[in-house]
């Protein structure tokens, strides 16, 4: 398939990259997993495992990133754009990289100033997570079924992409969704961003903590993502804010004309709401 | 355990008692399930798999009742309280009768008026269902694990408690939470019906229904409960009106604080906001 593969980060989401690439097939298998962190104990706990070939912390990074086919960035989006300027030097000839960074915007904007013309970058965003953090979590499945926003570049090699979409799949991913990054940032911050947000508000506003004895399912589910990285989100709230905002302000209307038929007791008109909106649920595939 | 049941409504949640206590062990299994609804079509089916032993439609709903030993009111809230005055003389001597409707206070209101003494009625309420609707729907698994609020009156006869609480773990819930009338629908208008209104204005705001080829889960996570029974939940939030807006009002307080952190970019309010948030979830059972 490839030769070596490089992870920068191997917290929740670079551990379940090692994870999964390491549960392949042989013969789809990278001959070798490589991966960068700052804690040397879990480098040393994924190589034990065979997660991972060999680990490197940040003063070898130069070293990793020279033997490198293709590098995953798996790290928060500033750090991401911190990274790719620092290493410029440090990355291999023709080599592919790609970041998993939630909000595309300002690395965007950056990309041009910290690429070399010899290195392929794809702007890549996959749709997994889970409330819990670290390498720990890491788990090959949450890849499982989900989507992958692809936002494909000018510069980028047709053959890069087809191998990039191939190996997404083959990680588990359902679907892939291409998209220009802006609109990937606005869509975002929609499906994820405002999802956390409302989550967060709903925990914020509840009264006690005891109020899951009266739970039936939905509060839960709900809110289980306001089991939040705080400063992972805050960072990514702040990178989109102007799209997060505006789609704040829509659903409060939404709310608000719900709340103002509740309110009124308009039975017809908020019958006919939930009616519709019942009907754009079940024409939305999940 | 008891001789005779009867289940007033076979639509999903009628539906998923005659099934779980269908599936209960022989020696706890009751004698005889009897089912009354409007669809003759849905009692046969239901005879014929084995979940009831026999079925009524309304005209021989006397015949049902008197028959019974405990009696499930599985139908909306208002058609409970119906049922509940124009059967008044048909329930068994001495029977225990329950209502799961999920809104209580019209219910406690009309109680005293329309019960006869010797009708032991235990004042429940089954946190469980299910965005999907009807008797093909119902399942004994959606039980598994939830709570089910009790509201105990003074008139309820302890032994009839005792049995009702063993019957409900029996079935599958895992809780049972003791409160007042009052305060279940206080609670309930948050854990449940907050919920589904916060869902159903996330899926109203949306701009179309391609979104969630950009979703990670959160968004079909939050929004599945609103593949909503529009009438049903139109009654729910309009039985519980006032306590609904106020658990309404309250989130968009919440809501309105994290945005305002966003809005002026107030990085380290907003990290504190959602750092107390994700252990305020933390701290929450679920």
């Amino acid at each position: 398939m490839f030769k070596t593969i490089g992870i920068a980060g191997l917290g929740l989401m670079g551990g379940s990259f090692a994870k999964a690439l390491a549960l392949l097939p042989a013969e789809l298998r990278p001959k070798r997993i490589l991966a960068l962190d700052t804690n040397a104990k879990i480098l040393e706990k994924a190589q034990d495992s065979g997660e991972i070939d060999e680990g490197f912390t940040p003063e070898n990074a130069a070293n990793m990133l020279s033997q490198c086919d293709f590098v995953i960035l798996c790290l928060y989006p500033k750090a991401s754009i911190e990274f790719l300027r620092k290493r410029r030097a440090d990355f291999k000839c023709n080599s592919i990289v790609t970041d998993i960074s939630g909000v595309k915007s300002a690395l965007m904007r950056a990309l041009p100033s910290i690429l070399r013309d010899d290195v392929d970058f794809i702007c890549g965003h996959p749709m997994a997570g889970s409330e819990k953090e670290g390498f720990s979590y890491a788990d090959a499945s949450i890849f499982k079924g989900r989507n992958y926003i692809l936002m494909p570049l000018p510069s980028n090699k047709p053959e890069n992409l087809t191998f990039f979409k191939e190996l997404v799949l083959k990680l588990g991913f359902a679907r892939i969704t291409e998209a220009t990054f802006h609109a990937h940032d606005h869509k975002v911050a929609f499906t994820s961003q405002l999802c956390h947000v409302i989550a967060s508000a709903l925990v914020d506003s509840a009264e006690d903590t005891e109020i899951t004895a009266f739970g039936g399912g939905s509060y839960e589910d709900l809110t289980r993502i306001a089991m939040i990285n705080a400063p992972l989100w805050t960072e990514l709230f702040l990178a989109n804010k102007s799209e997060l905002i505006a789609h704040i302000d829509a659903f409060e209307v939404s709310l608000d004309k719900i709340k103002s038929y509740i309110q009124t007791e308009d039975s017809r008109s908020l019958k006919a709401a939930l009616q519709s909106v019942r009907e754009k649920r079940i024409a939305m595939v999940s």
